[in-house]
C-alpha cells in the first residue's frame, strides 16, 4: 500500500496466473499450453521479421493478420480485432460493451481473471450457478441486464455448450452484448464464428495460446459484427496504439496460414486426451467430458489437494483450485502420449502407497 | 456509433499515430525512429528465443529483463516495471496514480496521448501555458491537486528540462506522483533517474522504441520507488498477466547488455542533429536547441503546412501538427547523415521554386 495509490487501485485483488517453470525437468501440465512447438514455418517468418525493420514502428491497424485471419474464417477484417493475448482482448473488451450500473452475467465456476476485469471496471455481477455436473443452465442467461460472457468450453470444466443452446442466449439478449470467450474451441466441436453474420451482439473472442502453440507470444483475437470491432478499436486506440509487435504479427499470419501443421497437432491432443481420459477412468477418477486441451477430474482414491501436491514433488505440476465444488478436482492440461503416461505412472505409484 | 458500445466509449477520441507506411522508397522521418537497425546481438538473442519455448507463456514479472535494466542503471528490481511500449505504461501510471476529482497538470503543448488518457480515465486537467520560445515554467507545476506529467525532453518542442527545475517540482508535489516521460532522454543531457532514490514521488518512464531501435517490439519502462512499481504492478495483473512476449524479453535483456552499440548510434544520432540544425539555420529557419532525435523547425521562407506537403510529394514523410501555436513549425525526425542531406536538397529545391 503506497499513499501514492489511487484509493481504487488498493482495493484491488489481482489475477494470480498458474506456476510459470522454466525449470525443463519438470513436466508442466499446469496452465493449459501446447505440447508441441510452433509450425517451424512460423519460426522462419519470425526470423525473417527479426532481420527486416524493428526499428520501425509495426502496424497501429494490423490489417495483414486481420486479414490472414479472415481469410480462415471467411470474413472481412473489418470483422476483426487483434490484442496482445486474448487476456487484453478481454479486458478491452469489458471496457467497451459492460457498463457501470447493468448486471452484467457470467457463470460461478468459471474463468477467474473474469470477476478481476469486473472490479477494475467497477461492474456489477450475476454470478449464474452451474448445474450439477458442472452444466450451464442457458435459460438463466437470457435477459441479462448489461450483457452476458462465458467460456466455450468453460475452464475449468471443460465442458461444451451446444451451438443451439448459444443462439438461443444470443436472441434472448438482443440489446446486450454476448461474449463466447473460446479459448479451447480448437479442440471441442463447432465455433460460434458462424452465427456471426446473424446475431450482431455476438462476439467471439480467440487466442493463439493454446490451439496454436504461441503462448509466448501474446496474441489473441475478437470477431464479430463490424460495429463492434470498431468499438474495441477506439478503446484500443485511447490506451495503447501498437499492441502487437512486428515478430508476433508476423509470427501469427503465418500461425493461420500453415493449416496442415494446425491440424495435425490439434487432432493429436485430442487423441491424446480420449486416451488419458479412459486410463484415468480405469483408476477410478471421475473425468468431465472434455472439449478442451485439459481435463477436469475427481479422484476416488486421494484427495484431489494431496494428489496436486505429491505430483508436484515427483515433478510434475498441475492445476488445483482451491475453491467451493472444485475441492475434489484437478485439472491437468493434455501434454505428449509420453508425457501422459509418465504421469499416469506417477499417478499409480502415489495412489498405490 | 452502436448501441453496443458503453455510452462513455461513444464520446472518446482516441489518439492517431503518424503514418506508418513499409514503402521503402520514402524516407520516413515522421516518428521519430531510429535510422540504425538494432544491435545485432539483439537479432541473434531474438532468434535464439524463437527457437526455445514460445509454446509456453512468458514470465509475467519478466524478472530477467527488470534485472539487467536493473543493473544498467544501477536500481533493483523492485524498482523497474516494464510494459508493452511506453504507452502502455504511460496508460497503467495514469490509472495507478491520478484520481478522478484530482486535477493533474501537464503543459499545453505536449505528447498528444495524454489529454486521451486523462479522458479515457474521466481525469480533470490543468493544461500549464508553456512560455515563449516552448520553454516549461517549471513554478507553475508546484503544487498539483493530482500529480504532474510531462515530457523531458518535451515533445514536440524537443526542449530539456535541467534537473534542478525536475528536483524543484519533485520538492514541491511531496504527496503526488510526478512522472517523467524521458522517451528520448538518451539524445539529452541527464536522466531524472538519479533522483530516484532521494524522491519517492518520482515516476520515471522509457522506451526502447528510440534510442534503442526497437520501435517495432514494443518495450517500455517505469523507474521509481518500489511502492509506486508495486501500484503499476497490480493494474497490470489487474489487465492482462502477460504484457510482454518472450521474443520482446530476450531482445531487450541484448538491447541493454550491449551498451557500446547503444552509445554509438546514440552519439551518431546526436552529432547528424547539431549539423542538421545548423544545415536548416543556414537556410532561414528557427531551430529549437533539440535535445530529443527530432527538431521542432519554423522555416521563414515558405508556410510549414507547405513545406510538409510538398516534401510529401517528394517522397520525404515529416510531420505537421495542425494545432494552435505550432502551424508554423514542422517536426522532423533525425534519420542518417544521408537521409538528412537528401531531405535538404529537396527543401531547396522546394524554396526556390
Amino acid at each position: 500500500m503506497s499513499k501514492f495509490w489511487n484509493p481504487f487501485i488498493k482495493q484491488l485483488e489481482p489475477y494470480i496466473p498458474g506456476e510459470q517453470l522454466d525449470d525443463p525437468s519438470i513436466i508442466k501440465l499446469n496452465t493449459n499450453e501446447n505440447p508441441f512447438p510452433p509450425s517451424p514455418k512460423v519460426l522462419a517468418a519470425i526470423e525473417e521479421e527479426a532481420e527486416k525493420n524493428l526499428r520501425l514502428y509495426p502496424s497501429p491497424t494490423v490489417d495483414e493478420l486481420r486479414e490472414e485471419i479472415g481469410s480462415f474464417y471467411g470474413l472481412k477484417k473489418e470483422q476483426i480485432f487483434v490484442g496482445n493475448g486474448s487476456d487484453e482482448v478481454l479486458a478491452l473488451s469489458f471496457m467497451t460493451f459492460f457498463e457501470p450500473g447493468k448486471t452484467i452475467k457470467y457463470p460461478d465456476i468459471t474463468y477467474s481473471f473474469y470477476p478481476v476485469y469486473a472490479q477494475l471496471y467497477q461492474l456489477d455481477v450475476e454470478e449464474v450457478t452451474l448445474e450439477d455436473g458442472f452444466t450451464i443452465p442457458y435459460e438463466s442467461f437470457f435477459h441479462s441486464e448489461g450483457g452476458v460472457i462465458f467460456p466455450n468450453p468453460n475452464a475449468p470444466t471443460s465442458l461444451y455448450l451446444e451451438l443451439e443452446a448459444v443462439e438461443e442466449i444470443l436472441k434472448n439478449n438482443p440489446d446486450q452484448v454476448v461474449i463466447i470467450d473460446e479459448a479451447y474451441i480448437d479442440f471441442a466441436k463447432k465455433s460460434a464464428v458462424s452465427l456471426i453474420d446473424n446475431y450482431s451482439n455476438l462476439l467471439v473472442v480467440q487466442t493463439l495460446s493454446k490451439s496454436r502453440s504461441l503462448a509466448g507470444l501474446r496474441v489473441g483475437m475478437a470477431m464479430g459484427h463490424p460495429d463492434l470491432i470498431e468499438g474495441l478499436m477506439r478503446v484500443k486506440d485511447s490506451f495503447n496504439s501498437y499492441t502487437i509487435d512486428r515478430l508476433a504479427i508476423a509470427g501469427a499470419v503465418e500461425a493461420f496460414r500453415d493449416a496442415a501443421y494446425f491440424e495435425k497437432t490439434r487432432q493429436k491432443i485430442i487423441a491424446t486426451r480420449e486416451d488419458f481420459r479412459q486410463e484415468l477412468e480405469k483408476r477410478r477418477f471421475y473425468v468431465l467430458p472434455s472439449q478442451a486441451n485439459f481435463v477436469l477430474a475427481s479422484p476416488a482414491d486421494i484427495e484431489a489437494e494431496k494428489l496436486f501436491i505429491e505430483l508436484k514433488q515427483a515433478g510434475f505440476l498441475i492445476r488445483y483450485f482451491n475453491k467451493p465444488k472444485l475441492e475434489n478436482y484437478v485439472r491437468i492440461s493434455i501434454g505428449t502420449k509420453e508425457q501422459m503416461t509418465k504421469l499416469l505412472h506417477a499417478i499409480d505409484r502415489i495412489t498405490k502407497e
